[in-house]
């Protein structure tokens, strides 16, 4: 059905030449170059591709959703960029993170360059004669997405210093911090495509989409990594991931107190020894079939949500819903 | 004529006011409160007071431009929660700065969260029946000035490595770190009121009016300190200022490579006795007299500007100017 390498190998060149048109590659020293540096890392163009598909899906035109679908993607980009100063991460896609390569004080610099860049892309549109009214709608949905995020972002980093993590606490963090810009590309393509009346459905949808995504993403830091070569970061951090809230459940005290031990180590001190003893007790306990089985039940609401779109869109978010899960990066 | 200290206390609750509508003081830990915890410092709120003495002297209303005139004071203070952070600063306005007192973490998020409130404050205005146009065009000099600013920022950056900075290095630099945002307030004051053909002279002021406002700041540096009870941050920092940037043109190759020498140091090296031989050095090659001058000239030519402005605004306009250069934080 939908070939996401192929449509992504295409739609790519168009994201960049958006992101280009406000963002040039020969600017700034340390800054336009940077932006690039981190760009160039690739991603899977996901945020974009949601946006165009969804906004064709419903008669739009992609020629008007490419800036706000190119905005999506660097809305991304720069939460990345901030994410990995906040996580302490120095590497991200297996390269040197921005604010290693140039410096701290650049690399958030360089993420609040990106942000404001996001607002300059959306108002672009107005080249492509998008309304006024349609463009104020894009700009509202992205700040408060970006708002959201902030607040999951919050949510995530208080979390780390609590020892008896709820599942509640757990799902409100990643709703707010991966649901909301999961969801905002599908909000912009309704908005462009005249279909406002969907957007509170696209938004319970995101809220079961998102979900979906960040439990899987938990699940790939202990089996393939995520882009640094390295299994485990998460518990590095001492992330509250869905493993470690469902695993702090069900282990012994003795356990639990190891788990907290580790978890709650600086990134440098936790050793490999640490890493191989939560993802061993994270198996002993059940937690990653948890975890898969929690995710599938999010993309089955998710697909029963989407039961009411257009059929054209319908089929789209099927097929988002499952790559999502099914997914190996 | 204009009372500023007794205006300052006037306004201030109601820019408080508006950002409370976006920003409870009441909401999540680590967010809301850090948030608070920064503006409860004070400052002098002369943003939003020259956004709403622009407008009414405009003919425009109070009530209209207020949430705009907030914007600029919150979009004032999350720059100086991302400076501080960009420097190094553990201390602003006499207490620990937000990265100090929450963390890395929560600093930058922070910052990022008062960002985007700047935007959703601004996106209110349509409760005060502001047309769309007017809150589009506001939308977007906010984007301009956050961009122009983050350039500066770069330049600044850029420029503490750089052991033969040029004056023009130096205004660039000040003219994208300080004009713009110090210009904003009075672009959407014109926006609202309805004087948008006052746009380009309004910039050209604000182009001289920010260096005014960065070269007393580079001077206040040196004798009162900037809120931290300290003087010679700068120094430490490694600053270009354009104490700097003159003083390295006068003295002779040993004192240069001295000064040098104390510039690049990290701000933990550098000593007292470091601090006073740079400024002894500025003092003894007329650098501060130099750079006092240059603050007047910028003055006038802004006052010059300001002569074709009609007559309520100019006296407010020459008011700010004059205020700028004399006053002592």
């Amino acid at each position: 059905m939908i070939d996401i390498e192929n449509l992504s190998k295409e739609v790519a060149p168009l994201i960049d030449k958006e992101i280009e048109k406000v963002l040039p590659k020969n600017g700034m020293k340390n800054l336009n170059d940077a932006v690039w540096y981190h760009m160039e890392t690739g991603g899977k163009k996901l945020r974009p591709l949601l946006a165009i598909l969804t906004c064709e899906a419903l008669g739009g035109s992609r020629d008007k959703i490419l800036p706000f679908a190119a905005s999506c993607e660097l809305l991304h980009n720069w939460f990345l960029v901030h994410d990995d100063i906040e996580d302490g991460d120095k590497v991200r896609r297996n390269k040197p993170s921005v604010w290693v390569e140039y410096g701290l004080a650049h690399g958030t610099n360089v993420g609040d360059y990106m942000a404001h860049k996001v607002f300059e892309l959306i108002l672009t549109s107005k080249e492509r004669d998008l309304e006024d009214k349609k463009i104020m709608s894009l700009l509202d949905a992205m700040v408060q997405t970006a708002l959201s995020t902030a607040e999951g972002q919050t949510m995530d980093i208080n979390l780390r210093g609590n020892n008896s993590p709820t599942e509640k606490d757990y799902l409100d963090m990643i709703i707010g911090k991966t649901a909301h810009y999961l969801t905002v590309p599908m909000i912009g393509a309704a908005v462009v495509a005249d279909n406002e009346d969907l957007i509170p459905n696209l938004i319970e949808f995101g809220k079961n989409l998102g979900p979906a995504f960040q439990i899987t993403d938990d699940i790939l830091d202990l089996t393939e990594g995520k882009g640094r070569n390295e299994i485990g970061r998460d518990i590095k951090e001492g992330k509250r991931s869905i493993l470690v809230v469902h695993c702090l459940k069900k282990c012994s005290n003795e356990e639990k107190a190891k788990l907290l031990h580790i978890l709650n180590k600086s990134p440098e001190e936790t050793t490999d020894g640490d890493v191989a003893y939560a993802k061993d007790l994270f198996y002993k306990h059940g937690s990653v079939d948890y975890a898969r089985q929690m995710a599938e039940e999010f993309t089955s609401k998710a697909k029963h949500i989407a039961d009411i779109f257009p059929q054209g869109l319908r089929e789209i978010l099927y097929f988002f819903a499952d790559y999502i899960i099914q997914r190996r990066k």
